[in-house]
């Protein structure tokens, strides 16, 4: 249906936040033009932008060939549009679903940088399922989820990065990597959207219990550096993709896709910072998660912990199959963080 | 033959290295009485033990119930042993059978923190069959390897660790970890003997291939920190894991040996520090291999590039079904090693 010709085509983002923003990089680096139009959340950034200020999150100039749009203007993007990727948070992606219904004057290939699981009617559902059940049948489309490992600050400095698309209609999927494949944006196909869907919502529970190792390596008195307690978040970390694999399997998906780029490579930078290790981290230090939440937070803006979303999504909906013991390490994550268990109780099962 | 009873064990260690000596912590810690033999090269080592020194590269004082010994009371020391411990590096192996060979009275229980793979008339081979077979059959056992994300330093210090077990001899592993399993000394025995001894020998390769991000991104004026080269490092982590899993299974392992503690958390532990990932940093920075072994070693002591070796003793042998181009990054690595590539043809493989 969609077949990227080669000639410059019109992306609207939706959502101004830090990966939709950085999406727009390497749409731009193709030649592509771009109307990044943010939510009511991203007013002030797109502000700023507007003003020539860059993002102000990113802290980077945007590129010429990008536009950045209040919300009112969605609908005068989308007219535009061949192409949209929606950037939103996952709890947003209700929202996007109804405001895309509204706006889009036909049918448009959709790629999505939203992660999440969730449950619908007590069934684990990955977010693009969710997406297209939202659309009416004359908008709907199977969308491409983007996945795999990339940190949007370094994709916005064009630092060499590989995500994996993957979709149930998998010609879109190629479609949007033939469109935004560059050298330093390299869009790998994976034929298996539940296995990069799954793990690139899993990754951030994960990314918790492994960042537990370097709390409770400090709370012991032990300093960052070159003996630290890396035994410990290998083991935790080697666990956690042995686990991503056996639920990526039961929902479905694909053992490879977790061992490679979309579950392994994601978990990996996902470890290297970020929200949910850094939770994690005051896990460790033996903050409560009303503490660390509160550490976390922006005055006056609660945080989004996505690791713990889904950790308590996952555990409360487990496919047919899989028991809370198969799960040794989200198991205990899920106690820590829910039931108030001390992180020591990750060693055990590390 | 062997089955722990729960008594004080005699451990006789061969290879007063790092993780020899490392090994010898967790057994103290169970009671065991342990017997730590340096080889002719840790002479010095031995000594400054000897005088209470401690190990002189781990920077800790022995438990009470290690004794360190020069090689000439090896004999002395596996006549009282009922199990032995190969600490020996990869090069060391066929001296250590030899060695073995002439000084057991009698076959004893063999456990292994050795790592390699070797090309045994042109057919890769794990060091344990190695052993083996360099063993005259009164001695003969299948031995046992000790795998897994485990940090000598961070072992002697007992940082939490878990290790993984493997060998032909189902029994002799579980009868090791009953020994050695403890609260800080995890031993998790893996039915899969080749999985856990390729991966144990592949992740030095692959962690000098994912060091080379932070080295082209110093080079290229970037600094380490929040923004960082960490999308392309986890590339070809991901990717990394993907290439194991592939060699192991044709190998003859199994792929989820990879996707577990044995291959994507031994991966990780490795590319935390250690002189494989130092490899890929000056590679990435632009050294040619020459220059960066040079800065790697010690005054007067050329350094064992581990990751240099597997990655042409695996290339050099691979296995039928396997080409190069199934292995885009070991392939890559290998171009960069030994013929001279640019560092930067790991970027369009990742």
């Amino acid at each position: 249906m969609f077949v990227y010709t080669g000639a410059v085509a019109r992306v609207t983002i939706l959502g101004a936040g830090m990966m939709g923003t950085a999406t727009a990089f390497p749409l731009a680096a193709r030649g592509h033009e771009v109307d990044l139009v943010g939510t009511h959340l991203d007013a002030a950034l797109v502000d700023g932008m507007c003003r020539g200020e860059g993002h102000a999150r990113l802290r980077v100039a945007l590129p010429a060939q990008v536009r950045p749009l209040q919300l009112a203007r969605l609908p005068e993007a989308l007219a535009r549009a061949d192409r949209v990727v929606l950037g939103v948070s996952s709890a947003g992606l209700g929202w996007a679903a109804e405001t895309l219904a509204r706006s889009l004057p036909a049918a448009r290939p959709i790629a999505m940088v939203t992660k999440g699981l969730e449950a619908v009617d007590g069934v684990l559902t990955i977010l693009p399922d969710r997406l297209r059940a939202g659309l009416p049948e004359a908008l709907a489309v199977e969308p491409v989820m983007i996945g795999g490992p990339c940190i949007a600050g370094e994709l916005a400095r064009s630092t060499p990065s590989t995500v994996v698309l993957a979709s149930r209609d998998a010609a879109a999927a190629h479609d949007f990597a033939a469109v935004a494949h560059g050298s330093t944006y390299r869009a790998v196909v994976v034929d298996d959207p539940i296995g990069v869907c799954a793990s690139a919502a899993l990754k951030n529970a994960y990314a918790v219990a492994v960042g537990v190792a370097a709390g409770l390596h400090e709370r012991r008195g032990g300093e960052p550096g070159a003996v630290a307690a890396h035994n410990l978040e290998a083991a935790i970390f080697g666990r956690a993709v042995a686990e991503m694999a056996r639920l990526v399997e039961v929902l479905g998906g694909r053992r490879e896709t977790v061992a490679g780029l979309a579950g392994a490579g994601d978990l990996y930078v996902t470890c290297q910072g970020g929200r949910s290790t850094r939770l994690g981290k005051l896990l460790g230090l033996g903050r409560s998660v009303a503490e660390a939440r509160k550490e976390l937070s922006s005055p006056g803006a609660p945080v989004t912990l996505e690791g713990v979303d889904v950790a308590e999504i996952v555990l409360g909906a487990l496919p047919v199959g899989l028991g809370r013991r198969d799960l040794p390490i989200l198991d205990r994550l899920h106690a820590i963080l829910f039931d108030g268990a001390p992180a020591e109780e990750l060693v055990a099962v590390s």
